[in-house]
């Protein structure tokens, strides 16, 4: 039996996106390629919500959030980094390796922080070259809900705004132009239920501009390369990963067929059914209620929850793949995708796996609750 | 129809290895992964001939090839590169821009540059780092035959060699550790026959000390990154293309069930038949004979060949797909990838179809010598 994905990536990949993966190979520099790789940079920018261009990795999400800083950060430079779990923390260090100079702007895990105090040290730093931030930190289950903000706060400081929506596109609001997004960053596996290996990045005019006058010592992160060949004839510098294109394609096309709205819409419902039945078991979420993120749940182990033993049970015994914490919160809790395909019955056959679970590590569970939890669930679309 | 890929990669790709890609999708974080990464490198390593550490990227060749450079030299440090086309003098431009200085050791396109010169540039510069060496130059079809003597050299001098290796793992001899390779670099889309996406390295213990005490300050080519995942847990840092790792292992059963020396032997003798064959309709190797590939035939176009209408309708008429020039050599050479799964009926339908297409441009082809090229084709397994 084939598991049940709810990892917060990569996550199940529909069957329509498996098989396309079985188009034939054809010549990356022809124009058989040429045709399929337009066809997805006009649909990703339609998922972007933006008239920039898009460019595609092939790399796991981080080697295109590296490729936002490599291509973008000199020696000295200042960036402000809002820090509230491992990936920004991941990020804010590798604008310091690179040469820059991360500005933290920090919160309690399980919090965004304030965003008040990022127009504050934006104020000290009137100098700062870009804001780079998670939109959804996938460590804690939080999403930061003032991107808007942090885009007008850039334009009228002359700041790039950089962010990291890896885990997030397709899951939850993300209108890049609308948001002044110079640079936007995100994943194949995520909230767009293709298979991991594809990462799209938005670039702005004027981020473009810079890139392509102040080009980084480096080859295959090196945006400008891949301008000149997406300019020259819209084609990849390097050899793109063909079949994962195809796949990516497809999983595009059920995204924009479905609708944004509605699909952001099933992800909020399905968000809320975890939150509320997960709460019914006991085992409260983990991020503060304005925080708590519509793609990942992340929610607290309770006294005899062994997260190993937990998390082997579910999968060996039931077949369901949920994460465990990352970094400090190894351990503490354990967090569920909640993305791309999910739907009701996603949600309930993993609650009834957690229960299961929960019995056999011998803890209770109030029934009573749970089967409220569940009646309410039954009744969403 | 789907295309003949004749193409100096990505190749045609067996169904069972795209049929792999059809695997469901599994925790990056969990024991399924684990079993399948291990699988992957133990057959690698039988690939290499090596007992060296072997580790994935989700790149195309080139991100392995800049992993080699950026992991190992620093500001300042001398790499002797010999240099006959165009990924050789990519690759000595990527070690300068990088912050080292390359040493290029030059050949017409065609030729190799001699060994001589070779050591004479090691002696005059002792402190040399490494040798880089592009042990399959696609651009011009070349493939330098004596790469066991700068092996013998850098050991001899404690300098490290690099390979990349990127177009004729698979097609011919690498015998990694009886090379005194270093470091050396392939993809998955060429002489291996996977799609395209994934690039194997594999480090030598002498190498491996240098570079976990010396991490470069980037992230996603950080192979410091990849062996502490590597050690901790047989995992990757950063989410793997994991349907590409699928196919990927089909891929090396099947070079490891034929055999490497029967796939070299299948290897040669193709090449040998598309030498011999191109030479009968008039249009003659671009290499010199002792430094011909068995994996890329590159040849001369003679007057009245157009490079886009000749490829034009070899791709449109009769689905075979093969490649143009590179660089300096476009429109005057053409390419044809002999690799992976190449047989003596792929050699046959090139030529064919090749004989064709220049009858439509009106081009002569002398009929006899033509028959007489198919003859000794088809008398080989």
């Amino acid at each position: 039996m084939e598991y049940l994905v709810m990892l917060p990536g990569p996550t199940n990949v529909p069957n329509r996106v498996m098989n396309a993966m079985l188009a034939p190979i054809i010549n990356h520099r022809g124009d058989d390629f040429r045709q399929l790789y337009r066809s997805l940079v006009e649909k990703i920018k339609m998922t972007f919500q933006t008239q920039n261009d898009v460019i595609l990795l092939t790399t796991s999400g981080t080697g295109a959030v590296e490729a936002s800083v490599v291509n973008l950060i000199k020696k000295g430079d200042k960036a402000i980094v809002p820090v509230c779990g491992e990936f920004g923390s991941r990020l804010a260090d590798l604008i310091d390796s690179w040469g820059g100079k991360a500005i933290r702007v920090t919160a309690p895990y399980g919090e965004n922080p304030q965003y008040d105090k990022i127009e504050e040290v934006l104020d000290q730093n009137k100098d700062t070259k870009a804001i780079y931030a998670v939109y959804n930190e996938t460590s804690t289950g939080t999403t930061i809900r003032y991107m808007d903000k942090i885009g007008q706060l850039c334009s009228s400081h002359g700041a790039f705004f950089v962010a990291d929506a890896v885990s997030i596109l397709g899951g939850d609001e993300l209108p890049v132009d609308k948001w002044n997004i110079d640079i936007c960053v995100t994943a194949s596996q995520k909230g767009l239920a293709a298979p991991p290996g594809i990462s799209p990045i938005s670039i702005s005019d004027r981020a473009k501009k810079y890139i392509l006058s102040n080009p980084p010592s480096i080859l295959y992160l090196n945006l400008k390369r891949y301008f000149k060949y997406y300019e020259d004839s819209f084609e990849t510098p390097f050899t793109p990963a063909l079949s994962l294109f195809y796949a990516f394609n497809e999983a595009l096309d059920i995204v924009l067929e479905e609708g944004l709205d509605k699909r952001i819409g099933r992800h909020r419902t399905c968000a809320e059914a975890f939150y509320s039945g997960l709460n019914a078991l006991g085992l409260p979420p983990f991020a503060v209620e304005e925080a708590r993120s519509n793609v990942v749940i992340a929610a607290k182990y309770i006294d005899g929850m062994d997260d190993k033993k937990f998390r082997t049970l579910l999968a060996k015994d039931f077949r369901v793949l949920i994460a465990g914490g990352f970094g400090e919160l190894k351990g503490k809790v354990f967090r569920i995708g909640s993305m791309g395909e999910v739907n009701k019955y996603h949600v309930t056959r993993t609650l009834a796996s957690i229960i299961s679970a929960m019995n056999m590590l011998g803890l209770k569970v109030n029934s009573e609750a749970a089967s409220n939890a569940f009646e309410k669930i039954s009744g969403i679309a």
